[in-house]
């Protein structure tokens, strides 16, 4: 309470657009913003020039916690088979939590259905930055096509992330399977 | 035109709904569905109780055409490894297309967010027919864990539509090596 006490209507508008997209859809009105963060549209407006504007602001501003969380340490010194399994790890462990929808980008970008959108840019450099780390650990770890493996490890995180976001079924020991096959056929030890 | 024509205040009515949620998403409201039909929004509501009533129906009207495009016929002769590769050849084929935005199902759920909708219920059945059917054809073909290699298969579905869908990239020549790749994983020739 006293950490929201303190944050400014910009702050408190980034997180209500954070959480009630992610829980409601891109869909959610300006009002229902506005009221949860606990400001009014006219400071909303001197703030942001759109609903839009905000929306991006929001997910622009939650990267390097969501990276934070997903890649492990740059200097951890495992090999690249247990960094690239660390991912997977971690989707599989927020997966079970009862507020767990997915990966908000990949469901933004499903949503608005519109790549020139600009949270559209934000959501297509998050997901490179998530391709570029499995292609680095792909080449490190002496995959035999780095590119094809990176890949495949980028969209077995879509369908796990989509998967466990709309409560298919329980991820547990179903992910890291699906990841060594695809790392025993690349090579990558 | 002319089928236009004659299709009846309720076929028009599924046909926008079907339409306008793949092009723009489920929060597509009443009034843009009963202008695309040239349906009154008094004979909407004389037709469907509510727009998800008809959102739902016009889910499960398309179910059959959904599962003629993508499953290989029943009695076609081939092996169990074509068969299922069929499904991504279908995917991989469609995928090129201007107006391909995914599969309809997982955005749909996806964007509503909610498994307790009836439409979350008709999307639970398609998706469960697929996994069903590359499960039955794990099987057949020898796999050493069919339930393992039918989720494999269902995620990795997911996942090259739905980027796909955002068009992240071209998906030609990288879905069959990766199905190819947990295929041989299971011991599936």
């Amino acid at each position: 309470m006293t950490t929201q006490a303190k944050a400014t209507p910009r702050e408190r508008l980034l997180e209500a657009a954070a959480s009630l997209t992610y829980q409601e859809g891109v869909g959610v009105g300006v009002d229902a913003l506005c009221k949860a963060a606990g400001v009014s549209k006219r400071s909303m407006y001197r703030l942001f020039e759109s609903k839009d504007e905000l929306l991006t602001a929001s997910l622009e501003e939650r990267i390097t916690a969501f990276t934070a969380r997903l890649l492990p340490a740059a200097d951890d010194g495992r090999p690249p088979r247990e960094r690239i399994l660390h991912v997977f790890e971690q989707v599989e462990s927020r997966a079970g939590a009862p507020e767990f929808r997915g990966c908000r980008y990949l469901a933004v970008q499903i949503e608005l259905k519109d790549e020139g959108h600009p949270a559209s840019q934000v959501v297509r450099r998050v997901r490179g930055n998530l391709t570029a780390f499995f292609r680095a650990e792909a080449e490190r770890g002496g995959a035999s096509d780095p590119d094809l493996l990176a890949w495949q490890l980028s969209f077995t995180f879509d369908g796990a992330v989509a998967r466990a976001g709309i409560r298919t079924e329980n991820l547990a020991g179903l992910i890291a399977p699906t990841v060594s096959a695809l790392l025993d056929n690349a090579g990558v030890r």
